[in-house]
């Protein structure tokens, strides 16, 4: 069971692939024929959606779909995958904001064209036209979701409900992203505000509402007993993902995550992990970690001694069991008996990929 | 008759301010409910779109509604006021990949946010919190845009063709925005790319896809030869809109443009009445004026001097002459019969409006 639920999601990424690619093929030529300035534009956001990326929004759309009884339907699948495109728009701007060089192993959308008009000797700064590239490359992306959405071939029936929950969802995450902007410039570090920001910009945005996204594709009105049941298990689940994402943050493997060792540590962002550690140090060690903590100069020597401060106030430990408990209460709603039992699998596959992974 | 049709115009965009206003009204208690740290993203988002603005596109979306024969609709009103958000989007993120300082006589909105940090004395960086704040803001106004039309009413028939001109508007768009914004990169001047990006940024973004988007809401069918007149009416009206922004970006009046004096000469951009001054300046006016052009630091003089070398070569009369003759081509598409004759007095009326202004 739990064999054939892994290749199930397999086989769901690949389809999510096969849609993303043919609607960027489709809009390659529409850019190519506005003009061949843009060529550099829809190759970096072909190359950033088809090189990588685990496309957990997509996938638990299509299980929240499965879940409320839908049956395999190719235009849902391509209704789904417009989600990666949302989540693409929300990195490169992510990366402009937090200034991160490297995205996935590879350099940032913004830093990608600074390249190229430095490599190219262009008129003005390179790094204003990197800027305001990605700007508008995360806006095309956010335009595109939307054109991929209406495009996908949907029933007029079902668009309305689908486009209430995506616009919802939209909002959360451009919310959320304020509320985790703005946490980074205050001077105290709190553990209630950085389980909110995880609440709106993972367990709604990654996890429930894309569930919810999935049940409306499947016809299911709005006050259905199923959005309830996709809350109790998203929100959870998607807190979760995030206590994993601020463990990654700070002792993740560049190899796997496709970020510097210790990247968190460095751009000194607030998280749950952080607003832990922070409040059971004490004397020296709370010295010494705030003078490291936020240095963008940080070498490796001083990310080892901030993981031992964090390590010895067991705040990672704290936030593994936090995980635990999330994910068995994720686990809990699963059997209130309105989900569809043979989608159940897929449930329990995503559950566990999206909170004990490395990447 | 011409009257009364300024008197329509300005009817209909009193209740384009009625509708943004009571969306924005029941966003901000949306947005409340997620945390009080979300108040000054409302604030400033409110007051840049109800304390100013021509509402040009929700203007030209009603015209093209009354042109195909639609009948006067308070749904159909919100559907075109929701461009203007997509407006406020375009205009944020334009400021922000410009480093323009003011908008509309007021501090740009990463300068808001930027003093907003500077005065609390918050943590880390005024100018990265600006630059950030100003990312999400128009993001979220262009999530917004999308949600006002879905709520906005309009039945579902038609719905789904509104939907298809709004996503090629939006691609349109943001693909107008980097062709200018790399234009800006080039080290020549080029009369043919300058018009090519006033065609997309203007031609077909303020004013034809506008039109086309009120016929959609009318019922119209997209192969219906509505669309084909307003292409030929829109398209030169909006070329003729642009170049009258690039007059008045050179020799415009700040009190009425809300822009410092000269503010494209500062910034250096490259328009079709530059690309036609520099073609024709040689010898030393030539120097003098590579050398002021694009000067951030350009003071009252500076600025003089530019103007006059300009006017010496005639380049704004041949730019008022193209606008002249470009608004001609307009007002004879007007008259192939196709537009409901209870309508055409507005489009005369928004016609004037858009080449003859001063802000």
């Amino acid at each position: 069971m739990a064999h054939s639920a892994k290749k199930a999601v397999i086989d769901l990424r690949s389809r999510v692939e096969v849609a993303l690619r043919d609607f960027l093929s489709n809009e390659a030529k529409y850019l190519h024929g506005i003009g061949d300035e843009l060529t550099p534009a829809m190759s970096a956001l072909t190359s950033f959606l088809l090189d990588s990326g685990k496309r957990l929004r997509p996938l638990f759309a299509a299980v929240g779909y499965f879940g409320a009884g839908g049956n395999d339907d190719d235009g849902v699948l391509r209704a789904v995958a417009s989600l990666e495109l949302l989540q693409a728009c929300a990195l490169i701007h992510d990366d402009l904001m937090d200034a991160s060089d490297t995205r996935r192993g590879k350099p940032s959308i913004h830093k990608q064209f600074e390249a190229l008009h430095g490599d190219g000797g262009w008129h003005g700064s390179p790094e204003d036209f990197g800027r305001a590239a990605s700007v508008l490359l995360g806006d095309l992306a956010l335009v595109w979701s939307s054109q991929m959405l209406h495009r996908s071939g949907i029933p007029h029936s079902v668009m309305s409900n689908v486009l209430r929950i995506s616009d919802e969802m939209r909002v959360e995450l451009m919310s959320g992203q304020y509320l985790d902007v703005y946490e980074q410039t205050r001077d105290t570090h709190d553990l209630a505000r950085s389980l909110k920001i995880a609440r709106y910009k993972s367990g709604k945005y990654t996890i429930e509402r894309p569930l919810h996204f999935g049940a409306a594709l499947s016809g299911a009105p709005l006050d259905s007993d199923i959005f309830a049941t996709y809350s109790a298990f998203g929100l959870p689940l998607g807190e979760a993902f995030q206590l994993r994402d601020d463990l990654l943050g700070v002792f993740g493997d560049p190899a796997a995550t496709g970020k510097p060792a210790g990247d968190d540590l460095r751009e000194g962002k607030h998280t749950a992990l952080i607003a832990i550690a922070v409040e059971r140090l004490t004397g020296s060690d709370k010295a010494t970690f705030s003078q490291l903590f936020g240095n963008e100069q940080l070498d490796s020597n001083g990310i080892e001694q901030l993981r031992s401060l964090i390590v010895a106030t067991g705040a990672d430990q704290e936030i593994e069991q936090m995980i635990e408990t999330l994910t068995s209460n994720a686990r809990t709603a699963l059997g209130d008996g309105k989900i569809a039992p043979t989608a159940l699998s897929l449930f329990e596959e995503l559950a566990t990929s999206a909170t004990r992974r490395s990447v």
